[in-house]
């Protein structure tokens, strides 16, 4: 096991400004691609990553605070972003980003203050019972996983422009 | 074909700070973590990209502009990086790489300035005839490969810690 409470806070709080040096002022050719059908654009990832700030990470963190094992997690909707329909730049979802996810940052560091707490557990409604360091290593690699997912996203724009080299680049493996 | 020449340098230029927030400061443990036996750590892709400015990108634009086909491409060692021993730290590797990549930017921006030398030609040792615009669109992409490792890179350490999470996460997937 490798998890630390405070490295984990490392990755969550690098996450906002990251995406937003990589996605600011982007020409919309590079903000409207996707991996065809179904898939989601960078704009989207955003939207996705809002969406958890608000009803993912930090209540389900509080359910197992207060109810433990007597309670299942809220729902959370991985698509819910895709029915609001905004008119929002990628500039303004980007602060909206970094505002909910510093408020949370603030929120885990005084409802988690102890090493003991991390070994408490809910019940998630697919995999029964979890423990608080899972959620929370959970966190951070679903950042990771959605950083990648917006560098792979404009990668895909170029799969044929790179000619030849496809085959030296891994992010076209696919 | 996707490619375009201003969009292209967005990305480009992007680069070394989207990294340079995702990897300064951080601990040790997300520092020197890797995928196992052989495998960089985010020190080493670093390493990696800085050797590519030097070495790499500029170097054979300059051979296809001034040689065309008539000369095979410069060398360029995909893991010169491993053999320098160097005991700087990461943000001044960081450092040297945003100074490096924005004088090489000037240089493009100087010596290609017609869509038309997008179509020259020069020799790859392994590919045979690659075009200017395919050598573009190649730094493009080997930029989003690199940034894609250092994240999955940093996931690969809380493989276990996520717990049954594993199977949501895609970065994972390997």
């Amino acid at each position: 096991m490798n998890f630390n409470l405070e490295e984990a806070i490392e990755v969550l709080e690098r996450t906002p400004k990251t995406l937003g040096y990589f996605l600011s002022d982007l020409s919309d050719g590079w903000l409207q691609c996707n991996e065809g059908e179904g898939t989601w654009n960078v704009t989207e990832v955003v939207e996705h990553l809002i969406e958890g700030e608000k009803t993912n990470w930090i209540p389900r963190l509080e359910t197992i605070l207060q109810d433990g094992e007597s309670k299942p997690f809220p729902p959370f909707d991985r698509f819910a972003h895709l029915n609001e329909t905004t008119e929002k730049s990628m500039e303004q979802k980007l602060a909206e980003f970094t505002t909910i996810r510093a408020s949370n940052i603030n929120k885990l560091k005084t409802i988690v203050d102890s090493d003991s707490q991390l070994e408490l557990t809910g019940i998630h409604p697919a995999f029964g019972v979890v423990k608080l360091r899972e959620l929370l290593s959970t966190w951070v690699v679903h950042d990771l996983t959605h950083i990648n997912q917006c560098v792979r996203v404009m990668a895909e724009r170029y799969r044929t422009d790179v000619g030849p080299w496809n085959e030296y680049l891994g992010i076209l493996k696919r």
